[in-house]
């Protein structure tokens, strides 16, 4: 690899070139981004929409392992799941802002595939990258986000807006990434014991993929926007399904049915999950990372969604007095409780 | 006090806890705040003015030391420091994403400290918290803050615009934060060496205070509209004067002579810097950290600033081929050269 055999180090371009060499390419996409990097600020004009902005921080050793996540991947996912946020409120993604801590145990080339990563991102989703910094770090390899997007004047659909009987729906499938995630932590374990035994994923393209590369579900907007259906509340599944639905009860104040065999799990995650002798339902359940949208719509636009094969509905909203409850495949029924991905709990 | 007799582990909150209690206090000030904290992103709406954004990541042990810099000042500081490139490029700022990393090192209380500085900078400058995101991180405090901004479209000022013979402006005074470090940099080594030995900082309470609680020049903004001025250029003053000048300079293509013995740099300034034995001009050229605006007018202007105290004229803007020039007091010409802070220079 290249990046073994050519190390120019970062020092050698100072803070001005390093952040030259990684921007000089940018061709400014959206009519909306009228100042980009080089000046104190950058400028946006939405022209009448509304402007959306999310951000996101993210710590080597804490959300990523360098040991088996390559710097492209990094670089496209630490865009992806910013995006992911901007359309969750049912908006449109045109600009993000990019920083990132470096310690000088990084490479110069190790930077630019990071930053090809970014750059792929924004690429595929139409996006420009008008900002950001770059700083030293003692330790580590730190990515801060800023997505930034745009939604017509109160078409933004927010988490506590759910209604009575609405639907509780959920796009792709669940649970990979978490199952993508298991296998790798098994392969390093193997690894950091035996360097020269080789990583073992055969079979798990599909799970690892999901981790190691997610997507934003730009496709599930448009569909939404293409049949007329406002969502009365949507968010993206970032914690694991459970924690998230909480969010959606909790905020619109209702409770919930969630019936366990309508959760979207593939084959390849069941498959997966078997070998680790965990149940799919618990990956899909509290998980995360799956970056996939929740959301809940009138069950008179059932007829409007029923033949994508890109949604599922797995549930209606309740009264708040009713609880968030689960309806297992041997129907019983228990209260959904949040054991989603928790950063600062030991 | 209270940080040292109570603490409470982050942990025992967890992450959505701690966020809820960091942020349950909040109340959106502006009218473009349309949706803030708890959703998956945030909306704005600027009606019809442009929005300008940057964003700032500060690492510890890089950007700042814990040993003399009290969590509150950060607080206020990692706000203002982003406050001050939206002032620079004419705006005003309106919004901020504040997100930090925090290591098992920091209770709840080191936490709720950081935050009081935060909100207290948000209140001066009326700008409201709208999003952010919290992480543990393995080692230090990491800040990464964005701060978002509004401005009458076209009125933004960059720094690629100044023209021949326009006037160099800078508000207020230089070198005074560089100085202040020097100060605290030398306590430190004292205490390191023999912590019996108490901070002597008397008389330095200016350079320590522009160090640790700068202020952004909102008031160089209002003070040039009142006076319908809009500079030809501008930006702000974070690594020092000479490294400012000359991206002025090459942005604009231009060249310009600066007068050494124009550059303002308080007595105080002045008194510290020779106790160190150093020279009070070189802490202005390279010092940084001073948050004071750099900008350039048509000389058609002079007279509408003349009565300022707060701004001096330093130089004027000349061809590019004359280059970046700086007459001393002693009238020699040099070429201006950067030697400011460069974070990723060894």
């Amino acid at each position: 690899m290249d990046t073994m055999e050519n190390r120019t180090e970062i020092s050698s371009l100072g803070e001005f070139g390093l952040i030259e060499h990684l921007t000089n390419n940018i061709e400014l996409q959206n009519a909306s981004s009228i100042v980009g990097v080089g000046d104190d600020a950058a400028v946006i004009d939405h022209f009448g929409k509304q402007t959306v902005i999310t951000t996101d921080l993210l710590i080597e050793g804490v959300h990523f392992d360098l040991m088996y996540t390559p710097l492209k991947h990094l670089g496209y996912k630490s865009v992806i799941v910013n995006l992911s946020d901007i359309y969750a409120m049912n908006a449109t993604p045109t600009q993000i802002t990019m920083s990132v801590g470096i310690s000088n145990r990084f490479s110069l080339e190790a930077i630019d595939e990071f930053y090809e990563g970014v750059y792929a991102a924004c690429e595929k989703y139409g996006v420009d990258l008008i900002g950001g910094d770059t700083a030293s770090s003692q330790k580590g390899f730190i990515i801060s986000v800023t997505a930034i997007g745009e939604v017509t004047p109160e078409k933004f659909v927010k988490r506590s807006t759910a209604q009575k009987g609405d639907l509780l729906c959920v796009s792709g499938d669940l649970g990979a990434a978490y199952v993508g995630l298991l296998f790798l932590e098994r392969e390093k374990k193997i690894f950091v014991e035996n360097p020269s035994i080789q990583p073992d994923l055969e079979g798990e393209a599909y799970v690892v993929g999901r981790l190691l590369k997610p997507e934003a579900r730009k496709n599930i907007i448009e569909f939404l926007e293409g049949q007329s259906i406002t969502p009365t509340a949507m968010m993206d599944i970032s914690d694991g399904l459970s924690s998230e639905i909480l969010h959606i009860c909790k905020q619109s104040n209702l409770g919930c049915i969630l019936y366990e065999d309508k959760i979207p799990v593939a084959e390849d995650t069941k498959n997966a999950a078997f070998k680790f002798e965990i149940d799919p339902t618990a990956c899909a359940l509290s998980g995360g990372e799956d970056y996939e949208l929740l959301f809940t719509i009138p069950q008179s636009d059932y007829n409007k969604i029923v033949l994508s094969e890109e949604i599922s509905v797995i549930g209606y909203m309740t009264d708040a007095a009713e609880g968030a409850k689960i309806i297992t495949k041997g129907n019983n029924t228990y209260p959904i409780t949040a054991q989603g991905w928790d950063a600062l709990k030991k």
